[in-house]
């Protein structure tokens, strides 16, 4: 498909991390999109997002907590506005949290595993992506229409970021995290009906598997810096086809397993 | 590992369908379970499991609204007075739901999902398992203690009742079901994590597809009959051995794709 990266793209949790790592490298590339939808769930408290802003015009910062559906119709009343006849040819997932407790660096131990915590997670991680590609389906159309590319080829997309802690099939060293690992393999289901959804045709769907990475979720142990792991996923994202449709992919481009 | 089947068996959901039928076959099994503990949350309505409970004693009903949590603490003390010194050898994780509307056979199209739906399915069939296998743990290790084998094998056992609907390595040919696809992938995840969790020791824990069978849920066009299904799961289960911990397994006993 046409490169979904030139001309509108959306990154929901921007306030730092990730998500933020991929609104700045989108904004200072050769060739930025035209418009970056950056949304954050505090816009005030998001002081490098808004230096960034400030920067770089085609960032527009909106407030978004993504487990706040009511809001989701003047969200996409902003977006509509933002893109206008250009539609959005890009949606990152990119918010995400994970089950948190003193005594151990991720997750929380079972007996410790309240049912209030495992439906945060599911709330953020799976319930929240689902919420909102769905409000957004008929701006990813919009762009799907107006973008060229042989007929028939997804021309809009939308990337989950997911985690090979979600992968049944990889063997992780490291056992536990029963909320957030289910959370994410949920999420790789939802991206794969998506995918094969009669419905959703001309619009690609992946879910992509950042890396171990230095943020505030991955630790300051992680092996990579948050550059490293947004440039790689961009390329990927840049270079997708529609073979990619539906798969749970590393940060490198390979496919990993369910 | 023993068979399972051959001392203390809690089914969840066990007022109709396919939990209805397991109970049964363990009552009028050749050599019954000492114990068969059949739950449902409205007792007074499951005429069927009454009816059943009174001619063979070794069932006992226990009333269990399986996402009722502050529940938890009795019904644990209940299934202790019922298992007494033997503990709890196998735990049927089989209470489950669907999201519906009135527009098709199965799920609901993506534009009428609402984030309750997909909360109620999530929490029937994702977080209450986990729940109800960390209240039992307790009661399943000592069965596991109390139960002869191979030192290190897995004693005592979790099934929990999934579907091919789940496998995201198995193409279907019915598009959408978002909530409970996901849910139940998410379970398979949970089953997966609880396998491999060191903590886990001396417990096997399995998912497996009952086929698709004629209940209220699977519906009168399904081509399996319940007997059928629940006569080829429970041989599964009674010849269970380690290598098949944490897989999804299909009930004539193949593994399926996560
Ligand atoms: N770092 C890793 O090693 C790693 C590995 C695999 C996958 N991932 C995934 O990568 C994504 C980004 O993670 P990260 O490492 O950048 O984590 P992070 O540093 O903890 O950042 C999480 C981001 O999500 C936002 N967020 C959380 N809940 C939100 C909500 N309800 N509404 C709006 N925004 C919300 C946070 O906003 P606030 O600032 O407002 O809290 C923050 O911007 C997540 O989906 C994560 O699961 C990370
Ligand atoms: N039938 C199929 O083709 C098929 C295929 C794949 C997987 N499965 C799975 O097999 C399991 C049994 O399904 P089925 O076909 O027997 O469905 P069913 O006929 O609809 O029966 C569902 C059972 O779950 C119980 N239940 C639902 N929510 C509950 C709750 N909160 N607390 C306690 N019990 C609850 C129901 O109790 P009430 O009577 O009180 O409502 C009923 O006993 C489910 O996990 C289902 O997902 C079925």
């Amino acid at each position: 498909m046409a490169n979904p990266l030139s001309r509108t793209v959306m990154v929901t949790g921007s306030s730092r991390g990730l998500g933020l790592e991929i609104v700045r490298q989108l904004a200072v590339a050769d060739n930025p999109p035209k418009v970056i939808i950056a949304t954050c769930r505090n816009p005030d408290k998001a002081t490098e997002l808004q230096a960034l802003a400030r920067d770089h015009q085609q960032i527009k910062v909106i407030k978004f907590d993504v487990v706040d559906y009511k809001s989701l119709p003047s969200v996409v009343e902003e977006v509509k506005a933002a893109v206008g006849s250009l539609g959005l040819n890009l949606l990152v997932n990119n918010a995400g949290i994970m089950e948190k407790c003193s005594t151990q660096m991720f997750g929380v131990p079972l007996q410790d595993l309240e049912p209030q915590m495992f439906r945060n997670v599911l709330e953020t991680n799976t319930i929240a992506p689902l919420m909102l590609i769905k409000a957004l389906l008929p701006q990813l159309r919009v762009a799907a229409a107006a973008t060229s590319g042989p007929a028939g080829a997804p021309r809009a997309m939308v990337v989950n970021i997911s985690s090979i802690m979600a992968s049944m099939g990889t063997f992780l060293d490291r056992h536990g995290i029963y909320a957030y690992r289910s959370s994410k393999t949920a999420l790789n289901m939802v991206t794969k009906i998506l995918a094969e959804d009669p419905e959703m045709k001309g619009l690609l769907f992946v879910a992509i598997h950042p890396g171990w990475v230095r943020t505030d979720m991955g630790t300051t142990v992680a092996p990579l810096r948050a550059e490293d792991s947004v440039s790689q996923m961009l390329r990927v994202v840049a270079n997708i086809n529609e073979k990619q449709n539906g798969v749970l992919l590393n940060y490198d481009g390979s496919v990993l397993p369910w």
